[in-house]
């Protein structure tokens, strides 16, 4: 089974009242510092702050009447959970996340407060995600709805690449913060459907590798990769491996160098975005700005004057976080 | 001579490739909380982070032959004077700007280094604005741009109107932060234009007392009234009299209560569309939705389930003002 445009699609009629198509931004000084024409996808202002809720509302309505009244359960460290949550409470039917303690309290808040959910802590590992959410599906026999190893998931925000394409006609690449994979693969997708020459790139924050697993066509390079989080400013992005759900896609569409970022880069991303963009990015969403600014593009092959898309995948920040810079 | 509903289509047409055509935004928090369905009007994305690059551009594009190589001229809190040099640039003339000396530095940085602007300081009085102007037209010989009295400024701001009429349709009321007034003047007669049912509220400072102004039909109360700045945070609106241009508009197409928010309720606001609405939107920005979240719809005699616009006018906001409410 592949993740197919046609999904996407329907995903995208089945979720358009749900959800916001929302606005491609452009910027004038980020242009003229990055020498290309620059798109920005603003999934900030998505519902519940992020991309998520794309997916989220694309596996809620698809869920089997039978599977509605035992209400929906994940873990997520922080996005998917209000977004599923929020899916979860539209449609009238409980739902549980399971959240690392290390999750910002932003997050969890709006997961409590605005949407209703039940929230059960765990340790910031794979392993201990997995393990609760067992735990409590036996109790509750809820559905497990997973944050990208699942069709309907991908497919769901694989519907913010079609509005992008729709949005900013003639792209000539696309670049997609990318953790699990859920969303790359959707994007990913939804963009070579349209377009198969569109280059669909990874950035990744320090640490994660991506390009080796696409080097070797493995998915989980070292033994115990699948199971680490990585140390980022990002916490959206921490998980290491791709989704084996997401990987054959990934594989096969996504450009094999991805570009990656450290954590000085993201905060000084965050920080133009502010000052320069006025809009409120989360780390995360900071790392495709943050490749641009370290002239990154020519990595991929691309030159001046292209035109480039770019993810801004979130914008559920600390206040806190941006803290750091005001000190200075 | 008075503003015409003609000079605004004309002036839409004529700095369109100039300007972005700023999204419109919606949060379902902001509905739930205020009972209706609430359009923000995104001018905080527009280019120099303020609706006030409509009015420069086509001031600046209606200038003469003659005019031009002597270029312009202003005096400007920041926005005004950011647009109009951005303007000047981009026409490729000489650009002037008479700045208040507690003008927050952000701005002042901008119009020097992103826009080339000659910066001259000044007091924080109207009086000594004008002075200054008249000083350095005696050197230069460059034309005085106002910041509001001028009707090619208020033909620029009032097509943001336009296309929130578009954007939006059938609204009920239209909130509109005020200062000299070139915006409201623009915009009520843009939209009354389109729609003259449509209600169009100024939203003032603490400290401003417009209301007093409309009811008396005289456009200074107090004596001394046309040269006091108002201390409020929102220091883009710090000005307390309608301009004397806009003011016969004003009169004839505004409502006659304003509603009025002090600082702590401007803040809350600029807070709430930090963490809510993932935007950066400066004080004077605020003043609409801080209105809002006030409850005070009912004093322009609007109940729930009305469609109501509101102009996010700006978001040149220095990070240091946001300080306060991370330090509680």
């Amino acid at each position: 089974m592949k993740l197919t445009f046609a999904s996407i699609k329907a995903a995208s009629a089945r979720i358009a009242s749900k959800v916001h198509r929302t606005p491609v931004l452009t910027s004038r000084t980020v242009d003229r510092l990055v020498g290309c024409e620059v798109f920005f996808k603003a999934e900030f202002l998505q519902k519940t702050g992020s991309f998520k809720a794309r997916g989220a509302y694309n596996a809620v309505m698809c869920l089997s009447d039978s599977a509605v009244a035992r209400g929906v359960i994940t873990h997520s460290s922080g996005n998917h959970g209000q977004a599923l949550a929020a899916a979860a409470q539209d449609r009238g039917i409980p739902c549980t996340v399971v959240v690392p303690w290390n999750c910002p309290q932003v997050k969890i808040d709006a997961m409590k407060n605005t949407y209703s959910a039940h929230v059960v802590l765990c340790e910031p590992t794979q392993e201990s995600r997995a393990n609760t959410v067992t735990s409590e599906v036996a109790f509750t026999g809820a559905t497990f709805v997973p944050p990208y190893d699942h069709f309907d998931i991908m497919a769901g925000q694989g519907t913010l690449g079609l509005e992008l394409m729709d949005q900013a006609p003639g792209l000539d690449a696309v670049l997609v913060p990318t953790s699990g994979g859920g969303m790359i693969a959707g994007v990913a997708t939804a963009c070579k459907g349209i377009n198969e020459d569109i280059k669909v790139v990874a950035v990744e924050p320090f640490g994660k590798r991506l390009g080796d697993s696409l080097a070797t066509g493995k998915r989980v390079v070292d033994e115990d990769q699948a199971n680490v989080m990585i140390a980022t400013v990002a916490d959206a992005i921490r998980t290491m491996a791709i989704g084996s759900v997401p990987w054959e896609t990934v594989l096969d569409l996504v450009e094999p160098q991805p570009l990656t970022v450290n954590d000085t880069q993201i905060t000084s991303a965050m920080q133009f975005a502010f000052e320069r963009m006025k809009i409120v990015i989360e780390p995360a969403a900071a790392t495709g700005l943050a490749a641009l600014l370290d002239g990154q593009l020519s990595r991929i092959g691309e030159g001046s004057s292209k035109r480039i898309g770019v993810v801004l995948c979130g914008g559920n920040v600390d206040v806190t976080q941006i803290l750091p810079w005001q000190q200075q």
